[in-house]
């Protein structure tokens, strides 16, 4: 029900996902008199699609606290979550109000064991390809712990829809000489280089900039940079693209030109197309939630759709479960060495 | 001495800047054997330059502590810096080592009285034209007071180098419904707000997106996510830039279209030239310091020495002084009607 054009977009994604992802099958919550109709209109959907009829749509813009009271339950985006949690679907696909799908997916998932705190991953092209970033906005400030869970559901989730073997990650930080960075970014960098983990390797700092050239596949930082990180890179996509607008139309011949080279401009809108950048993925609960922007059309949709499924299909909970047990196995033992060498310290001094 | 070019550069770009602002003088500072000559190729500087020979040169890759103990009294930067503090120079440029420059202009010419730390402003190119962004990158985090210096401090600038009469200011946030902004950053806006500044338009929040819209003249964040910001925004302006030049050379029509459209491919790059957004600010010390791109061409350095002679010739001090010394009476006059109001109800309490 969610998202700028609902079930008119929505439907009509998963028709285009049925045919390039032919073993996926839908789960479908919404009110039945809107989208039934639209259902039925899609041949490609036959014997894909269960539909449940959900009482209430939670609107784009209610209040998370609002969502969840009067939608907990009853809404089509309590029941879309819900049925990862009960295990019916593998994962839940939304365009709805971003705060109250956090909300809901926080409530009724939880934490995974390990994990304080869920983070919104976002797909981000590059010159390389595409990078993984998180935190993008799920909470503000996180501590040098919980950077290195961001690191380890990054990695994970790059393994499973980047096709990265053993991902780079980098801590996103500030490189000039006269600030060194924040306390929690430095310390979470040294914890993640004494885990040593086979699941990542670790490539340090990076700063903004590298973020847009793929120096690395996963860049962590906490929620309030990546989310001015995110807006900004939006931002200066869309200046740059009326900045060209302005200058093709500015003369006769740069008119031509842009007539004749008009399939490079296509093709350069679609890659700094804002809405492709779609798939916000709340990770570090119970089950995987993919936000798509709620301006997608059918294809940005489908898009998230497909996200989704890679994600289910190379169990990514899975790995996130593995990779957390050896950090904090890992972890303990490098406790228990500290506790060990001080043990052996004051055996020493004892001895004198 | 200072920057990719050293005096290469910041030589024919004061002869420039000479042609532009007949009564601009310069005093120049550097090792003499290296630019003596250069000065001597460059009629239009006849007259115009007092040169000082200095002892050392910082070098780009200098740690900002050792600069301060090698090069404090005898290199050319501090020279520089030491200038602008006697009152000999108006405003001091340089395109030297930005850490050493920012400790050695803090240690030098000190916080200014009423703000307790210096800030980076950057000009930043927008679909409007320009702002101004700070901190960039001169501290990490601030709290609410220093974040209304820094408002305080952006919005003199922007009228001396913007020309706008009460220009609008904005404070960075993070706009998703679930989170709901830091603390400092909520708190700010509200100083701001109850002060009743007549020198600037307090806008509330915006976001990273707003940036490039120009939709404020000044944007208010800290030195962390500034910084961030600043350099996501350049990588994905290179990152379009590459784009843009891999669609152009795609086939034989498309390389047609920009032969005949190069004009305004030209006119594009220029506006998304990294190296113009030069002129980064240090301000809230006793004295302006202005410190250019260290890769800046001729016209790179020339704009950050007219950034600069804008500054001095506008008064920015004087209207920070100004600005700063009406916040403080607002801000003593709220404190001091809280306390009235606090006596007001505990007599009326005791009245009951």
């Amino acid at each position: 029900m969610g998202g700028d054009h609902g079930p008119e977009v929505v439907i009509p994604a998963l028709a285009r996902v049925a045919e390039r992802r032919p073993d996926a099958t839908f789960l479908v919550f919404g009110q039945a008199a809107i989208v039934q109709p639209i259902i039925e209109k899609h041949a490609r959907l036959k014997g894909k699609v269960k539909f449940f009829d959900s009482e209430i749509a939670i609107r784009m813009d209610e209040k998370p606290s609002q969502a969840l009271r009067q939608g907990r339950g009853k809404s089509s985006m309590w029941q879309a979550i819900e049925a990862v949690k009960n295990g019916e679907a593998d994962v839940c696909v939304s365009a709805g109000n971003t705060g109250a799908l956090m909300a809901m997916a926080t409530f009724c998932l939880r934490t995974r064991p390990g994990i304080s705190r869920p983070a919104i991953a976002a797909l981000w092209p590059t010159v390389k390809g595409e990078s993984i970033v998180l935190d993008v906005g799920a909470t503000i400030g996180a501590d040098a712990r919980q950077l290195v869970d961001y690191a380890i559901l990054g990695a994970a989730m790059a393994r499973a829809t980047l096709g990265a073997d053993k991902p780079t990650v980098g801590l996103l930080n500030v490189g000039t000489e006269e600030i060194k960075g924040q306390e929690e970014v430095k310390k979470a960098g040294q914890m993640i280089k004494e885990a040593q983990l086979s699941s990542l390797t670790y490539h340090g700092f990076v700063e903004g900039n590298d973020i847009g050239k793929g120096t690395v596949d996963v860049v962590v930082t906490e929620g309030f940079s990546g989310n001015i990180a995110l807006k900004t890179a939006e931002g200066t996509a869309r200046q740059i693209a009326q900045y060209l607008r302005e200058a093709m139309s500015r003369s006769l011949l740069s008119k031509m030109g842009y007539v004749l080279a008009r399939g490079a401009f296509n093709r350069l809108r679609e890659r700094m197309d804002v809405r492709k950048v779609n798939g916000g993925v709340f990770l570090g609960l119970n089950g995987i939630v993919v936000k798509s922007h709620g301006g997608a059309d059918e294809e940005g949709f489908a898009a998230a759709v497909e996200l989704a499924y890679d994600m289910a299909r190379n169990r990514v909970m899975e790995r996130i479960g593995h990779d957390i047990d050896a950090f904090q196995a890992s972890d303990a033992a490098h406790a228990a060495s500290i506790a060990q060498d001080d043990a052996t310290s004051t055996g020493k001094q004892e001895e004198k």
